[in-house]
């Protein structure tokens, strides 16, 4: 049965968040909001992508998503994802807006809704949720869907699918995986601007609801509060807990390799984003200097040129990819093969709440066999979502609803 | 005499070339474009600051700026230049916007619009043209109009201004360069599209012209088309004249590693663009295998901190900074300082046609003693600007009107 896109909207979604939540360094005062791009059917079915931001510029994403989307409509959805990687790359491409980018900023942001909305669409008008859509697709279908261009010298089309090929043999026995769910960790414990009492409520909170990994926010201009707070969380949960701690970009170089070492002896499961972005070499450094402090990167990375450049430098050692900033699951993938075949683990940032990444990373466990790692939870949007994910026991339990679990009520 | 930002407005100036002018492999349809940021002064002049797009987006830019330009409104002119690099950095770190970025896309381009407007506003303020201004300042006023955060591992303020005081007492020699013009090179000899035939008119009558120095587009999905007519303008014009070749980012590592090679014997001056310009470790492994040839890289490098990279990597020669890409201004004079203390020239990509680089470039000469290499040439929008460069057998003459010579006719 043909389902055909027929009309293309956006939406403009803002929510307000409870006071300090989402507070970081940097961004001191976010309002958690998707440029949502609809892809409307003739079956009753609707497809639903989103890109994340904080608030201000939302619309000029979705104005984007506009002209981005025109080549979509009237196509009917299964002929598009047979070669979703072609049109992903005009999209990419286009002769004017590309000049905006390339494959950066706005324009990638928009490509990123559309991109998750055509997934979305694909799998509602197979009736499967997401997870399931991808483990249907054979090697070939899967790469189909994927943009491998400037990847020829580190990832050529046919390695992509014998990555897939070779661990499709064993898949059965990762399976149990969507019967005992995913772990997730906990990333709402210590936003930037909690008082001390707050973290370690939150702290304890989290390990009473059964997490056993949790983030806390560090980077400041006055490192040593950092500091002191990470070692003010390790004496409250003991141990044999994981803390991730998150700079947020906020540190120089200097000041990062410093201050890493300094945070050697409360074991932090890994520092994040510790510095710029775009500091491939600045990452590459610190990786060498803190072994075996462990990096974690990706939320602010725009595309798969940087991974590939963050992945051959050694500079980071968790990809956190983000779905809702690159260009949406196609990209998202993509990037999920370079790091399997690094032996890399894919941890994403979850600008989407962790809706459309619960369906991702079953994904990766059980066609690619990447190590399961952690899922981010933050729950500060639930109420949004038509499906939200459920969390139980610090467990991400596999999505059952047809879709990538994007649809927000109206 | 104070000057007072009393109102800032856009606009959006959109210009339709010539057919066949501005085409390259990638961008097919461009319509060469201006987000102005127009500072209105309450003693009657206006700072004018331009973005380059190709049309369609320009208006994303422009309510980008309104957005971010707020700070300025009330300020005096001196003062805010006073210490720049905060409010830059101030501006470039908005709590929202920044998350679209970070420092890049439509956000940086309007950053750059801003910047630009505010020297253009400040030389006017006082009555020079901006060269005049730049090497009026001391090492250490300069250095206080740029942000070099995330360059404290490579370019500390202190630093900054001993390149700058370590110059300061051999200037009077390089001031010749203001008699003489600043030798220009013509980028519009061979657009994408261009015949054979009007590609070798062209190439004649940039050798009429007094240009010693050319572009040909060379990008495309049959690399050997570039390669014959890089045969093809060597023996138009002889073994003495510069060619430079572009690539618009449109090989793959692999083609460019052979076909740079194969392009040895036509001994290009550059190869610009090769690949990705996000892909710095492809750069770096092109520039080793490739040796003598150079690589020129630049025109869509969003920030400081990619060029860093690329300076670290020793993934470029030549560094084609855009003052209407970058951060204005002010990132390019922090790219100028970076690119000083590495011994590379700047050898700036005109999305500004030359209206403010020509003020640059002096300014690199003769303050920063930087190797005097090229400016590019592009006359496609010359009626459109109220003072156009001047270019004279081939050499910009230093242009005397007060500002930075961007105030476009209404």
């Amino acid at each position: 049965m043909s389902t055909i896109i027929h009309k293309i909207t956006t939406r403009d979604a803002r929510y307000t968040l409870q006071p300090g939540e989402g507070v970081d360094a940097v961004h001191s005062a976010p309002q958690y909001s998707y440029a949502v791009c609809l892809l409307h059917s003739d079956r009753g079915v609707t497809g639903s992508g989103l890109a994340f931001t904080l608030g201000p510029g939302n619309d000029l994403v979705c104005a984007v998503i506009d002209a981005l989307a025109t080549p979509l409509a009237g196509r009917e959805i299964e002929e598009v994802m047979a070669d979703f990687g072609t049109i992903f790359r005009k999209m990419a491409d286009h002769p004017q807006y590309r000049w905006l980018g390339p494959h950066k900023g706005i324009v990638h942001l928009a490509l990123a809704a559309i991109s998750n909305a055509c997934f979305d669409l694909w799998a509602k008008s197979r009736g499967v949720p997401l997870w399931k859509l991808l483990l249907d697709l054979t090697p070939t279908q899967l790469v189909n869907t994927l943009d491998l261009s400037y990847f020829e010298d580190i990832l050529p089309r046919q390695e992509a699918i014998s990555l897939l090929r070779n661990e499709a043999a064993t898949r059965d026995e990762r399976t149990e995986v969507l019967q005992r769910g995913y772990r997730g960790y906990d990333t709402s414990v210590g936003w930037f601007n909690y008082s001390d009492e707050q973290i370690r409520d939150n702290a304890k909170r989290a390990l009473d609801a059964g997490f056993a990994a949790m983030k806390l926010k560090v980077g400041s201009p006055d490192p040593e509060r950092g500091i002191r707070r990470t070692l003010m969380v390790r004496e409250t949960v003991g141990d044999n807990i994981q803390i991730m701690v998150d700079c947020n970009q906020q540190w120089t170089l200097p000041v990062a390799l410093r201050v890493c070492l300094r945070l050697a002896e409360m074991n932090p499961y890994w520092v994040e984003e510790p510095t710029h972005p775009d500091d491939v070499l600045a990452h590459q450094t610190l990786a060498r200097a803190i072994s075996p402090i462990k990096i974690a990167a990706g939320e602010h990375l725009p595309n798969r040129i940087l991974f590939k450049n963050y992945i051959q430098a050694g500079a980071m050692h968790f990809v956190q990819a983000d779905a809702v900033r690159i260009g949406g699951v196609s990209e998202f993938l993509t990037v999920s093969l370079l790091a399997k075949k690094f032996g890399l683990p894919i941890v994403p940032h979850v600008g989407d709440m962790g809706q459309i990444h619960q369906h991702l990373v079953l994904f990766n466990r059980i066609a690619l066999n990447m190590e399961e790692v952690l899922l981010e939870y933050i729950p500060h949007l639930r109420q949004h979502f038509v499906h939200p994910a459920i969390v139980a026991n610090g467990v991400y339990q596999t999505p059952q609803d047809i879709g990538s679990s994007s649809d927000l009520h109206p």
